[in-house]
């Protein structure tokens, strides 16, 4: 995962250019039409196949999935008179998530929240709410928003007997709920980290530890203005959203405060993950360094005491020339002086604590 | 005591679905019914139970102990309007505190502040109050109200003269003072490990430092949001509250604010014991590697001289090999040489405060 | 000075209990009543002296020095209409400082900022303000509002001209100007702790560094909310506070910011003792471990060279079999040798600047 | 890149003064006038060529490359009644970013993100709006605003057909804009160091990571206002900018809070790389002195032994006096009993994990 | 510098009281009266002398420079109707900046930044504006306002033709622009001290930096509350001060930011200094130790080996005992074998990476 993931074009460059991707992504087009009673579903639509439903009073729902070419955009731009600007937004992905109020339109931009590993990464959600009509785009490689298909198939709850504001919000609570099973496996992730560090600190758990400050901090960088986004919703006073359906948004907002708590209580706890890894690291190489000088030091006084007894003096010399060499019971008292003195030194450090 | 306790739906679940829970805890259902007359109550009581309470003007007070099964959460939600997005919060418990105002009813979440230990957990309070009722949840292993039934039956104080209005407020009141002993205990542990760290620092201190911040981290997720709940009952102008009984709700908003201002100096304290840990086992570690070190020091001069006359070389081949051998006085010149060294050493190292 | 010093009811508790104290201290209950031209003081009042005063248009002050008991309380509060929730915080001492607006009273918590050492406990000083009186509780061993009441005698300055309101503020004044005195001593050892850092680290200072912590966020938790107390009576639209002595309580208010800014700023230079203890302690370990280190590295090769001097291969067995032994000049040679090796190395180490 | 880069007058200089520069770049003064139909462009202008363009309809943008000479910047003054406060900042680079309205004209001043290294300085832009012309001064090296006139030669998008607000948002929106590239730089430069820190530290990367911070705060500094700058014209009820501009400069302020997002994961991301650093570096240390320190712990006793039967104890003093010496396999025992020693001491130290 | 500079009454002095100061700077007073046409100036002016000046339309400018005496106070205050809190205030100098609007005057303190080194003390400005005139007092050693009485005798700029506010805004800039050079000054210490932590860190080091840290703090505390007291003046709905002169403190107001932005980023660098000192002294330490380390492993298997040869084993007990020391080439050997193993190992070494 890398710092800076935003498309952006050059500086000075004429604002709502879309430039042609590099290599788009296979683009999967599907357009939902329905009311109460009836529903319509079309896959792999095209642009030209939404003019039909564009005036019934069902709720049209068109998803893009996957990087739409500038051609696709620029058609369904004309088609629904969404802003040049938003476009450039929905095609320069890796946008922070916002909300923007157009003429008679709701722009919003959400992040997908992704776990760990590159592989499951989120993707940008982009959505256009107007009269009678949502427009979701997302670039990331599966399609979040099939259980809401799903339920408009099997007609379950509210939502066919609502507007397009009550669909918006579906698709919104989705996206932000998807933050909860990422938060668990963290929550999982830190306890576990937590207790590597406390219990068999290795090198690498420094590399593990970073790793996770990076994806909260990462993830906290997407789903924070998540927050400011649905309480925009939630206050706004905008005719696009019902007074009904705005209790649900509340109910959203709180989940979004929810994950925000959760997140930043994880980053509290991996903050002082260093310092405890530090201790615990230092704590063990202490141990062995002590233990070790210990032995060392034990043996010192002896090393040097077998050495005097091996210097060469002349013994002949004098009277005063190492005659301990000639006492009968001489090496034995030096080995009685050696355990005395190697005993001493360990009962001494015992008391001082330091075994 | 894990990081993610809230129970959710996988995103994109119909809201206000409640799912069977895997394994109900007893549930226990009172019903207690009074005025400033008379009172009943009823042990045990089923959601049918209710009815003849619900058009007297007496105050019917509903609790419900354990985790209720969506059947009698949708039984009593029918009787007395409850919203399904608030049901949906009582039955997954795990929720973050707050308060929602629906339209003739006030609903509220709050979490008993727990201690150490698993096993005085706290669990979720949901409340509901409406005209002249108040339905009340806890979650927990045991019943958190019993003394309010008390002062009920025994008639003490204001409780029996006032509305459900101050029913509420006692119940919110008991749930957040709760706190206190909480916080008292807690407060000796960190004095308790203040010292420990400071005077005897082992390794398991460092676990138990780790234990303390993330006790104090989540349980100050659970009681933060109580100051904006009760604030907001404070505030807000709801027809349901009496003015005579938002004078004791500011009591209570007083006491939240007391139970954060003294969890955040508790956070102050322990944020830096880590620190004070690692300094104080250092101090203790640098002292023993010290004195070590010295006596290490001491001797290795002294053993490389007895070392020098351990040393073959052939006295006879000429005056300059190893004369010393032969003096009469040679060895104790060396003891006395070594002496002096030794001396000199200990005593220099005396003035430079090293030993 | 322990954190947790608040008293508090079991949760769940009737509110306005007073339960009676374990341990009462002596109480000395103090009546004043004066106007421009007269005063009377009564010592050793009891509640029902005070009824006369209730009436007249001077100004009554009522100080009661010590932990009264209930009973006083209860006929006190009936007297003057103290709110029962009020008595129950004069009673429970070791509040949160407040202030508080009933129907025509204006109740307030301070708390006297103490000093270091246990014995200069402060303590809660509580202040009700009515219609032409004044009702003080203080806590603490002493009595700390003697200069005023020598100042009523003496009849300086403006306060036997002015109102009730205006004893309140010199009673506030006091109460916040203590934290000067305490902030300079405060100061004088932070500045004495700061040179022990840096020059002679010991042990203990560890402790110090965090008694001193301690004691500036106890401080800090007793002060800070002062702050908003007198702001809160600068503000408030209040009929019992006359415009003239507002001037007065800004200049109070100012006196209590300037005291949380010193505190802020002790509590940031303490905030990097530690690392710098850590830092100088370690900075001084090392010293000593850099010079025994080179000591014994310089003398590890010439041990060595002496040991190969002291193996007892036999001379005859060859021409190759330590001739060395056998030169004239070998043993001196071996002296030039070890010289030159250990003089290389302290030459090499110097300019190193490793010593 | 030093830490103070603001020009400023002795304190107590007339407000309004413009000192003569000691070095001035060479000046590059360029005049476009345009509207939907027609474009002149006076390259090395003169301040009295502007005078027949002022009364035009059509928008007139003076642009100053260079740090102007006061006589030149008073006569633009006098000429467009710039105000001389307005002139004394544009004179005096190092400024923060600010936006001011004066009587009938907007000025504002921003600052050009800088990269890494001496070169790549940006410098400070100033830009003035007044009705139907924008004057802007940039002292830098290079001209940033080529990619503008190339737009309003070749007629591309909306700006020919509006006015001086919509030149003046294209000139901020690029200045803004040109943070993107900076901060995709940095964010692999921190990739990079992370990876260093963790794999390969060295003694440079501690001045790495130092930079870096410095970077990043000076960065911070002098972006961090320029929200502020674009929020206050999106809001600010001003005339000169037409409402159909601002939802332009609303992308604008998205992108100038992009890039302070940015920044501020990144400053996090920094700030804990020391600590890092230090655990890095001082693990390897520590496996390298483990190591090191076992070895020696295991020649320790052996060292000692070989000592002990080196001593010179005569052997015919006594039965005790050293009689392994004479033992036939003495030698073989003794080296039989230093493997089984070092042999058992690393079993020891394997089990124990110190291996 | 110490922490705490503030002069204060002990607590329950009658507010307004000046105690005469125990040793007075000698005072000097001077009077200037100015319109665009005259101006007046008396050195050394009495309390007396200002009288004449009073009713006239010039604006009439008094500066007391040194610490005033209580009389001299008490006069001024009689006769401009100086608030005795606000001269309480002037007379206890240390005083946090600040602004009080009384009835027809405005009151203001400022602190002169200072920087290092005990000499250079700046002290408080206190000021009061009426109408028509502008009272100012300095306690310190130097009066600042000497380039303004140039500029007033010079008629420069427009200073002579306003009133009296624009006089107050000179003398506000003034004392504000005083930060400037000072924050210079500190900007290259930074970075000489920033170099010094990386290349050359000594124990003086961490009292530089403890040093610098402490200054930043004191001036922080200095300055911040300027940024307040002129926002008031330029907020604040006061009829002495005019619309024209309220641009000029806007820009004053600017550089009041500026300055405190350019502390901010000092702090935040100088914040993380310690810990890079720290890191570079460990590390300095820690190329030394480690190569000390490596030379002593080297010649420990080597010690151990010529301690094997000089054991006394009776080589004539058996064919076992040390017949390595009859070998014609044991010696050579011996070398051979010492010197492959040192090599073995630094080549082990060297590969590790740990030389």
């Amino acid at each position: 995962m890398s710092y800076f993931t935003k498309r952006y074009h050059p500086p000075g460059t004429l604002p709502g250019t879309l430039r042609p991707a590099i290599a788009e992504a296979p683009l999967v087009f599907t357009l939902v039409d329905y009311d109460a009673a009836d529903i319509t579903e079309i896959l792999d639509a095209r642009p030209e196949d939404c003019r039909p439903f564009m005036d019934r009073d069902s709720v049209t729902w068109i998803h893009i999935q996957g990087h739409a070419a500038p051609e696709v955009l620029g058609e369904l731009g004309e088609m629904f008179r969404l802003h040049p600007l938003a476009l450039e937004d929905v095609h320069n992905t890796g946008q922070r998530p916002k909300a923007e109020l157009y003429d008679n339109q709701l722009f919003m931009i959400l992040s997908r929240p992704r776990g760990a590993g590159a592989q499951d990464v989120g993707g940008q959600v982009s959505l256009f709410l107007g009269q009678g009509y949502v427009v979701s785009f997302n670039d990331g490689p599966d399609d979040p928003f099939e259980p809401i298909r799903a339920r408009l198939h099997a007609n379950q709850g509210r939502i066919r007997r609502r507007g397009a504001d009550y669909l918006l919000y579906s698709l919104v609570d989705l996206v932000i709920d998807e933050g909860f099973p990422v938060l668990e496996t963290l929550g999982l992730r830190i306890e576990e980290l937590e207790e590597e560090v406390l219990e068999t600190p290795t090198r690498e758990t420094l590399g593990r530890i970073q790793a996770l400050k990076r994806e909260l901090l990462l993830l906290r960088r997407m789903v924070w203005p998540h927050r400011e986004v649905v309480n925009m919703m939630v206050r706004e006073d905008c005719t696009l959203l019902e007074e009904g359906t705005r209790v649900y948004l509340r109910d959203c907002y709180d989940h979004s405060i929810q994950i925000m708590d959760l997140l930043e209580s994880y980053r509290d706890m991996t903050a002082s993950m260093l310092d405890i890894y530090l201790s615990s690291a230092s704590f063990r190489l202490n141990d062995v360094m002590r233990v070790l000088t210990i032995i060392a030091t034990l043996f010192i006084p002896l090393t040097f005491i077998v050495g005097v007894y091996g210097m060469n003096f002349d013994r002949n010399a004098g009277p005063w020339s190492m005659p301990e060499l000639g006492w009968p019971y001489g090496y034995l008292l030096v080995w009685v002086l050696m355990i005395a003195i190697a005993g001493g030194m360990f009962v001494y450090f015992r008391r001082k604590g330091w075994l």
